[in-house]
């Protein structure tokens, strides 16, 4: 199944075998990627690596997965790794990876983001680069931990895979068809559009969402206002449950795209304010008509 | 029913039933209200008056009125009238109502803000302003117009009132009655605190879903973006798909409150955008940290 252009040795089984696949970091994502793939029948055998005890438990409890290691162990056993740890300790894994790594074993990951993840995986592994091929998985939600995964997190979701200039087409294909093995449909996108995007539906909103609980939660009256709110305030501030971690990870990961999307947002925001102050109707109603069109337009699209 | 302290004469029977209720705006809100009301029944007959015949003519169709007059010709008839205009028209209500207001008649409103409406009230009712006992349903959805309306939109959901210095102890229970029959749970609060509290908790968050849903749609690779919503993004903007005109005049009408709330959250995101570009990872987790316990006690003390 692997790529043989002289550069690696093909080990791993032809097709829907993926053989001893490591799941570095066991939370939400690591442990429901664990039991899609034991559910699809397509691994020998799950390896989890993690700093939590008891998470590392509940994930064997649950079946997601067979047996806990340490990095290096993983690395030296493993035909393929999955990086699921927030984007910032990446580094340190590749770091503790890169002596061990053989030839047969392809790492891919599930960060949030692509740019900074990549770097460091040039950096760290060198010619070994060309075996990782960066991926993210649009799936998850507010809960972390293995407690909360599922097998079915990725069913009918996006994966979006960023190639590397390293990666030869059939190690793309491979990792393609192991995330698709696990529910996905997989889609190629560029690493600085995929940081884009990223940052502006998804990295910004987040930021907004904390940003606005903590403002209520700051000021004199915050109980009276926590103890009013609606539908709306809920939807709006739902992301702000999200893992304190991962998010700061991925703000400083992704530093660049997302101020480039706040600074826009703030422009229109500070519009908007001067319209309310200035009691401008007419332009208030013409932005809202254009968001809240485009808003509708996005439900009839799905 | 009504206070007989020698000021009004007592028509509508007593406890269970409101007479005659006129809808000024049968929209979502106004059409649900009068087929709540009629469900309960508690009226004996409810009459719409509206801008538009499609609208007016669907409210009758659904039996959420059973006749259409103008606004003259219902407040002579009304034994209650309730102002489901958006807030921006109350003014010119009371003005087209206040000749013909008879002592018998009670107003209530449905409006968002309640400062300004108010003060429309006072300046515009005089001596007859007691005849108004202002309130606020919490309910509704993105949804507008008869269309969307549901005889149960208000079970379960609050009904803030604001009464007036001028309102009797019995126009009060009067009308908390009239509230709770269409199935809410009606709760007093001051107008001041009323305007902060849902500058807080509902203003602001419209605007700034309107502003992300603006942001993304005016720029260069808009397409790509919304080609790649997930499900935060879609939760943190689903209000922008509410109705602009309402919203607008909801920004005008709590202008002050609003601005006030605002300029606290981009407090908060300018302080957030600065430890991003200073690569400040404890500030930002503390913070999101703040942010996240808040949010996840909201969804535990409900």
């Amino acid at each position: 199944m692997k790529s043989n252009l002289g550069k690696r040795m093909t080990i791993i089984n032809p097709a829907s075998n993926y053989g001893t696949v490591t799941i570095v970091g066991v939370g939400l994502i690591g442990a429901s990627l664990g039991l899609a793939l034991k559910k699809a029948g397509v691994v020998t055998k799950v390896l989890g690596v993690g700093r939590s005890k008891e998470n590392l438990d509940q994930a064997l409890k649950m079946g997601a997965i067979d047996g806990v290691v340490d990095l290096v162990e993983a690395t030296k056993q493993s035909d393929v790794i999955v990086l699921c740890v927030p984007v910032a300790q990446m580094r340190a894994a590749f770091e503790v990876m890169e002596p061990h790594l053989e030839s047969r074993t392809m790492i891919t990951d599930a960060g949030s983001t692509k740019g900074d993840v990549i770097l460091a995986a040039k950096e760290v592994l060198g010619k070994k680069a060309c075996q990782f091929v960066p991926a993210h998985p649009i799936a998850g939600g507010a809960q972390h931990g293995a407690s909360a995964a599922r097998a079915d997190l990725f069913q009918g979701k996006q994966t979006i895979i960023c190639p590397l200039q390293e990666n030869s087409p059939e190690d793309t294909a491979l990792i393609t068809g192991f995330w698709e093995s696990a529910g996905s449909a997989v889609k190629k996108i560029g690493v600085v559009q995929h940081d884009a995007i990223y940052a502006a539906v998804s990295h910004l909103p987040h930021i907004l969402s904390y940003a606005l609980m903590a403002s209520v939660v700051n000021s004199e009256d915050a109980d009276q206002k926590l103890g009013h709110v609606g539908a709306g305030f809920k939807d709006f501030t739902r992301i702000a449950a999200s893992s304190p971690e991962m998010w700061r990870d991925i703000c400083l990961g992704n530093r660049a795209a997302i101020l480039k999307e706040l600074d826009q947002y703030l422009l229109i925001v500070n519009h908007m304010r001067k319209l309310i102050a200035e009691n401008d109707g007419a332009g208030l109603e013409k932005l809202f008509n254009k968001a809240s069109k485009a808003r509708q337009d996005l439900d009839a699209s799905e």
